[in-house]
């Protein structure tokens, strides 16, 4: 890490290094997105969740997330994060309202909160994001599955998701009127 | 007003005398819509407002705003409005979570809220809500203007505003965080 | 029901038999409230359910609820069936914001939406309130029990709220944080 | 900063020269409070605003403000920097509902949106906060003014709110139905 005297060379950028540092003494701000699929009245179709393998080969199912950068507006992050994982033709519907519908704490130890990160304490401003193109997952991500919002809250499919986020799920379709 | 011996010949159905007569006697429930176009990134860009000739002639700006009507839904209501105010091709994009904003009252008396109707006690579920397509005014309004939102919370034009309606758009832009 | 012709003898006084007509004609406005204890930090440690006898002496639960009166303001409804349900001792903490949480719609006939109200087309304006106080149950209600949030969303309490309001606690829990 | 081969000695403890470094490159999480004093009937009545001596000695008005630290809730962030401004006797009733009513990003760059901090990168869950006891301002702040809804939006108190604060009250304001 730079010394305070020498002029920074690298502002708004953090390596790898001072990235490890930090995620053990600072909570990391990141945006996530449930993508959903809307009927003409609005009503919430179905839920979008995508599969990804985690560094042991272990498939996972989550949503999209990703961290908020410096100088990065919250918006801004959420299409970024939104295109990453989605692909560019998802034409996502970002809310005009830019509060998020709940604030989803992730610790990396036990008995602090419901959601867990091993990694980092992330704080997660989260989105339901209606989609209207097609989806066309990136990166790591194997494939996005869409469910009924009943399924989305089924146990088989909530027990797969990573760090606590079925009940994340279960707030969203709350939020939305489609938990029964 | 059908005695309560007989059948009901008209469920659902209000005649104009009866109206006129619950207007008084129980708070009408409506619902309304601010009707916004959005940037890439989901911010507003645009405030829709209709013009209307009053009773007297007098020309007023004003919002989409109707009757929930008997086993109606909500989100049928907004749909239905939406249609008969801006025409067929609007393509609105009604919202996934069916919470509105804020909840209007309208009083025939002053001093009760700041929001009034002289014909009645109404309370209203106000909704901001995208439009996508091409906006086509029907029915009474004369036409539908599109403003910055700077624009919309202006005074000249908050002041042509019935009811008060114009702290209902100051509301509405401090929600979607475009109110300076 | 009064003719046009008269001056209204009664203003915003509708008589049972009037009631019972525009009960099937206009969707009726409800507030509702569901009692909450909280911990220090705010996070929600006990809901309130209250037991009462139907028309047939079958017990069942229910939450704070009752219809807003021609020209009553939604917090005056909202405060007077509180007291009218919890006593005058609970001293409920009024939220500064007034949106519901959420809107819940009850409909005589299945099929429109998930809550069901064999009387009437109601429309509710729900609403999660902390009672700090004593409450001590008037009317017809017999007794509130305060229960976790686990209990209070599990099947055999919810399946023993009149109306569906089974997935109306579960959306307060999730709104609240407290749904797992 | 540590290197990453040697334990870390300081778990969650940020040397002031390493939060000097992130602060150019991560954007750090903020909670703050407006706090709020309420009607019976849950209307906001009066709004609390904090004097505070800048480091030039110019005073300026400020709202309840404080970052969340490594493996701190939200909630109780927001507790501890409530009991550092407002003193221990200030009996703020924390929201059941832990969503903030808006997220305010401030930039230190011109540009990038309308809240602004010279220092850093920021972005602040905002809340509402009602309190029922005594304010006793600590630490830097000099006062703490109850200020009506009217007053706490007009221009002359707007105006002396640090980094754009002034539009956060109206947002506020409109929040809870106090914004004409």
């Amino acid at each position: 890490m730079s010394s305070l005297g020498t002029p920074d060379p690298h502002p708004g950028w953090l390596s790898e290094e001072d990235l490890t540092h930090v995620r053990h003494r600072l909570p990391l701000l990141y945006v996530e997105a449930i993508p959903v699929r809307q009927a003409e009245d609005g009503t919430v179709s179905e839920v979008g969740m995508l599969l990804r393998a985690d560094a042991g080969g272990t498939f996972k199912r989550t949503i999209v997330s990703g961290r908020v950068l410096y100088a990065e507006t919250v918006r801004a992050a959420l299409l970024r994060h939104l295109e990453k994982d989605l692909g560019p033709m998802a034409f996502p519907r970002l809310p005009a309202c830019p509060t998020p519908f709940t604030v989803a704490e992730y610790f990396p130890l036990p008995g602090l909160g419901r959601f867990s990160d091993e990694r980092q304490h992330a704080v997660s401003l989260v989105f339901v994001v209606p989609v209207t193109g097609r989806c066309d997952p990136r990166q790591d991500a194997l494939e996005l599955t869409w469910l009924s919002p009943a399924e989305a809250v089924s146990a088989p499919v909530t027990d797969e998701l990573e760090g606590g986020r079925g009940a994340l799920i279960r707030m969203a379709m709350a939020h939305v009127g489609a938990l029964d």
